[in-house]
């Protein structure tokens, strides 16, 4: 069996140069004498993979001076938990501000409400999330206003980031890396890494210095930026393979022309797919327009029997995981980076080839 | 460059089978059309994987009815947080019991501290460690009784587990699947990964189901084993490659005659090294004999410059990672599972030696 072009969600492809790498060097590292799962992550050689992982990622991603780069576990749902923990210091900040626009929004707002006080200053749940909504009301006082730039469920994005007068905390797990955010716009950025990163199992958390020092006596020791800041991200064993892998698929986007280059590729797949979906009355996609996601596309034909007929005959044909979140039905392929041209234009015309049989 | 005899404390030496047939699935898990990095966590072929990985895990540790394994991510450091989280629920519970026998302990006794009230009952800190300390004064009412059972610094092991009214909570990280143990003994074992499981990057838990349902308020949700066992460890995404090579680890537990079997040969193993130290003048070991590591073995020579010779020489004989912990000094030869009689073998050759050509 050849390589399909896997279009699930995350855990999602991987550049196969990347994978190729990794094979090679999986059972000695080069000059090693032993794999990098095996390095003790406090001696010379790992670090040295350790900090070329993180140069390259900050390379790619733009981080200026003033900001930490942070590699942590336990994914987005660690880090909604970890953002009151570490800003909401219950002395100078006692309140936040949320937007609700999907699935890790809401689950955010509820991880938080139940030990704090915060507002839902935007919320599209009332029409099934198809749009970003307004983001208004959010005062000087609060600890901060989280956004989550992309939302995997509902395939929308946000086209342009809200002014507020606290600072920008955003969920970017789902749109890292595939499009060009000026970080200085940001006071912290956090990704679980399954999607533009790397594989699962890694999170970055990219943290303004002005908003370490200032966790709330509940914080625990794990997820405290502060103590990870000053631990250098080894206050505990960090996820040392997965690590390595974020290291070489940030020097893959970087070798592709950074992420302004792979962001005109992204555009492109995203059009090619919404076109088809424009195109006639046979595919529909909710979402308005401006706030369509560039990263999950999803889609309905007109019945849920020929949905379930399309995911089926797109696995035939190498098209792999298209099947909607099951809260929403329908398709989406999600294209993240490491989904080539070549893999979206294949599902476009096949898109075309089932409507055609169908319609 | 061949492969060294990695002595790494953790993340540590993995079996050579297990990485070749990681390294040889790593681009293509076959049938699948992609790595196992790339399958989404909700797919059938990935399900699969995960519970082969639980049910030969389970297997090797002879997991019982009546308990539940989590594959969860954080390591100890996390789950010493989640430990009181999950079972000092503050109306039945408010007081739990700890034993001080090293790093892990006392970090674990500190933060517990931040936020409960607990109590030391045995504490060998006054005397560096050098034993395991009687435990006596756990309550029935106590939440329960933590412990260590291997101490990776220190190189010490409970040779018998206390008696106690209270669950017994064990960090195992550092002797999980290396010995026997009778896991009824206990009411929740965890243990990062990077030592006798897998890669960095997993931790496992193993409850005993009467203990699920009572965490406290403040319990986030990505520490909730309650949240987790409901949802099969797939609250949030878990760290899918890891648990992957913890299968095949655990495969390899199995086809090596399992724990027992390993266990003598991790007998064997220590006692070549132990004998060395012991039946000269030349390298000392600070630990009362009962109480001696079968995984960390540590020991010193008469000088600090004869240590930092020895590390210095075994390294480029091939014998890698044997630098003590900073706080401790001399050196530490970690022989988990993976270390091979052979490799544990050519060091005491190498001990004998080097004091031959130096005391």
């Amino acid at each position: 069996m050849s390589r399909v072009y896997n279009f699930a969600a995350g855990p999602a492809a991987m550049p196969e140069s990347v994978l190729k790498q990794a094979a090679a060097e999986l059972v000695e590292f080069p000059g090693a004498g032993m794999s990098v799962m095996e390095m003790s992550h406090r001696g010379k050689k790992y670090i040295e993979i350790f900090e070329n992982s993180r140069a390259a990622f900050n390379e790619a991603m733009g981080i200026p001076e003033g900001y930490t780069t942070l590699f942590l576990q336990g994914g987005a749902t660690g880090q909604f938990a970890a953002v009151p923990l570490n800003l909401i210091d219950g002395e100078s900040y006692v309140t936040a501000a949320y937007a609700n626009t999907g699935n890790f929004a809401s689950a955010a707002i509820k991880e938080a409400r139940t030990f704090y006080s915060v507002r839902v200053v935007a919320d599209s749940g009332k029409d099934g999330y198809t749009y970003i909504p307004e983001v208004t009301g959010v005062l000087p006082t609060d600890a901060y206003l989280h956004i989550t730039t992309n939302n995997t469920v509902y395939g929308t994005r946000y086209d342009r980031l809200p002014e507020s007068p606290a600072p920008l905390v955003a969920d970017m797990s789902s749109n890292i890396l595939s499009e060009v955010y000026d970080v200085t716009k940001f006071g912290v950025i956090y990704a679980g890494a399954q999607k533009n990163i790397g594989p699962a199992g890694l999170t970055v958390v990219i943290v303004r210095n002005d908003l370490l020092g200032r966790p709330n006596k509940h914080c625990l020791k794990i997820l405290n930026w502060t103590e990870q800041a000053k631990a250098d991200s080894m206050l505990n064993t960090p996820p040392t393979f997965a690590i390595y892998l974020a290291g070489l698929c940030a020097k893959w986007v970087l070798a592709q022309g950074g992420v302004s280059a792979l962001e005109q590729v992204n555009v492109a797949k995203a059009n090619l797919l919404y076109d088809v979906i424009d195109c006639g009355a046979f595919y529909t996609n909710p979402v308005k327009k401006e706030y369509r996601s560039r990263m999950n596309v999803i889609f309905k034909t007109p019945s849920e029997e020929l949905d379930a007929a399309f995911v089926k005959e797109a696995e035939k044909a190498g098209l792999s995981g298209l099947k909607g979140y099951r809260t929403v039905g329908g398709m989406r392929a999600s294209i993240y980076n490491a989904m080539p041209f070549e893999g979206a234009n294949a599902l476009a015309d096949f898109m075309k080839a089932f409507e055609a049989r169908n319609k």
